[in-house]
């Protein structure tokens, strides 16, 4: 805990972390509206529910070489994927995000650019999810570390939980399992290999940060993995019509998130391998081993929405909301265990295999 | 991303992240009542303050290598403060804390006996503020990372502001300044100089954990340093009686502190030396180099409040609450500079020189 010497005066002069967020706010204003009362610039925020609603409250790491990697994730990206996984967690409870905090620890040289791109996605991605930056703390780091919390509202007691599916209910998620693993696997390869994509992928490796964020949003499996997007209106929807006895997101992966919900509601599922909505994958990717199946079933980062509907209401689901496809994959079971029908007919335990950060190889 | 393989059954049997949660709901439980009606265990927590009441939101980072030593601080004391820190905040607005969501990164081999440690410091800081855990985020990590986003409440619009100060309101500090990092020194010295204190400067070398937090309280430095006591009573005490136009904690020092207090309100200050409430530096310290009123005016991590009460209100202070001592250490003023009067009678300006983290040695 070092000392610097650096003199107060009216503004601009103080030290580095007072800098950083001074650049924050330049992004954000300090501006409080609506639901934050109080926002950047003092001890704490203050946020002011509607009379009648719980506070959401979520945070998550996302951490520089565990969550991604400085040298394959433009910036921007980094911005709106923090957030966007935070607020992942709102969706699946069937909220309405609010506000964040956001801490964040970078090394000295990023505070330039790296961080005026960081903060423009990350802005972007605030005012998609309507969710304002009410504050957070900084410091500094040899590695880049980001926490994000969001606070959400949802009418009283009527949020979304994981524990209340029941033995017979049908299991649905959103959208296509696997395309984010996918899509951090063509990302990581950096290979000009894949059809219709070469720039992309050459570019993986040498562009300049704000190219490839552009180009990325022309490969759909990539830019899933670099901007995912919360199903909020669809969690939002759901939960309206009360038709989840349980919901989560999937952020590890189906085969691990899936136990997590039976756990919490003391039951079991089983899968059928033939109605998962698999990624598409090319073949010559599936030449290097890349398996559509395995993907849809251990892939993380996907943020699709998980959830059970009991039969008597399993004819309310639609196939689709605003162009976001809603598969059923299986059911619960009684039996404590996860189950998938492979196409053979086979059943077989499901083993969990998505992303654990205990078990990196 | 890599991949594991492990068997789901009914509980006991998943990944490594799985056990790490519930290692901490087994220190914790995992029951909701009151403010939190939805705690650990979900895809995030629900919270429901009272009628009336606005919510007080706040994050810290505890960072090793940067906030604590892993060698120097027992897990019990980085468990204590990583929690005290952040309440502090909510000290800050005259607030009651309520709840805490808590990120930790750790390697692997923390899980054992450290993690155990850390969870018990954790949750004897829980009890005694009165602060609840309602949920988190963990991962693996080559060093120890901690993230607390603190919840409060405070009474709709009455939260102290750090931004209300006027010329001529006079400025308090509660307990003595300078005290904490006099510890840090000692503890990183680790030498057996101090009179009276030579068993636990020799055990912060080589002491087992528990051995030595228990040692640590005898010396009230190190235990200040390790610690700290958030001033949550006397907090809500002047923001019930409407005392303070301004508040905040110190947490950086008070000559990086202040000038956030004075920039917020768009003013200035002028601090007397002479009344500042010093810490007890021993004759040998003062020999190495250890000054009273360096440490008062720079040194950080005291969590003691600073505030402004109006010249009127100012009799309505008291000189101190429940034992802990309140100071009048000078005045605001309309120039927006902070001004240091020595025991000479000269006045200077007072450069920021507590805690940076963008300009460490």
């Amino acid at each position: 805990m070092a000392k610097h010497g650096q003199a107060y005066g009216t503004g601009g002069e103080s030290g580095g972390e007072n800098k950083l967020v001074e650049r924050i706010a330049r992004h954000f204003g300090k501006r409080a509206a609506g639901f934050v009362s109080l926002g950047m610039g003092d001890d704490a925020a203050l946020v002011r529910p509607a009379p009648g609603n719980d506070i959401i409250l979520t945070c998550d790491w996302f951490l520089e070489g565990t969550h991604f990697l400085r040298d394959r994730h433009p910036a921007e990206a980094v911005g709106w994927k923090c957030l966007a996984r935070a607020v992942s967690d709102v969706a699946a409870m069937g909220g309405v995000p609010r506000c964040f905090l956001l801490s964040l620890a970078l090394p000295e040289p990023l505070t330039g650019s790296w961080l005026d791109a960081f903060l423009r996605g990350l802005r972007r991605a605030a005012r998609r999810f309507r969710c304002e930056l009410a504050g957070g703390d900084t410091t500094s780091r040899r590695e880049v570390l980001i926490n994000i919390t969001v606070a959400g509202e949802v009418r009283r007691g009527r949020a979304s939980r994981r524990s209340g599916a029941r033995p017979g209910d049908i299991l649905y998620v959103s959208g296509r399992l696997g395309e984010a693993e996918l899509g951090l696997k063509l990302l990581r390869e950096g290979n000009a290999e894949r059809p219709g994509q070469p720039a992309l992928l050459r570019l993986a490796d040498a562009a300049r940060p704000g190219q490839l964020a552009r180009l990325a949003r022309r490969d759909m499996h990539v830019k899933k993995h670099l901007y995912p997007e919360p199903r909020l209106a669809l969690g939002r929807w759901l939960r309206e019509k009360r038709l989840p006895t349980a919901m989560m997101d999937l952020s590890d992966g189906l085969s691990s998130d899936l136990p997590r919900m039976c756990d919490a509601s003391g039951v079991g599922a089983l899968i059928d391998a033939a109605r998962l909505p698999l990624p598409r994958v090319h073949e010559q990717e599936q030449k290097r081993g890349l398996d559509a199946l395995q993907l849809a079933l251990h892939g993380g980062d996907d943020y699709e929405l998980l959830f059970a509907v009991s039969q008597r209401n399993a004819s309310r689901v639609p196939a689709s909301l605003a162009g976001l496809r809603i598969t059923p994959i299986g059911k619960i079971v009684k039996a404590r265990q996860v189950h998938l029908l492979d196409r053979a007919g086979r059943t077989s335990v499901l083993h969990a295999a998505g992303w654990d950060p205990f078990s990196r190889a």
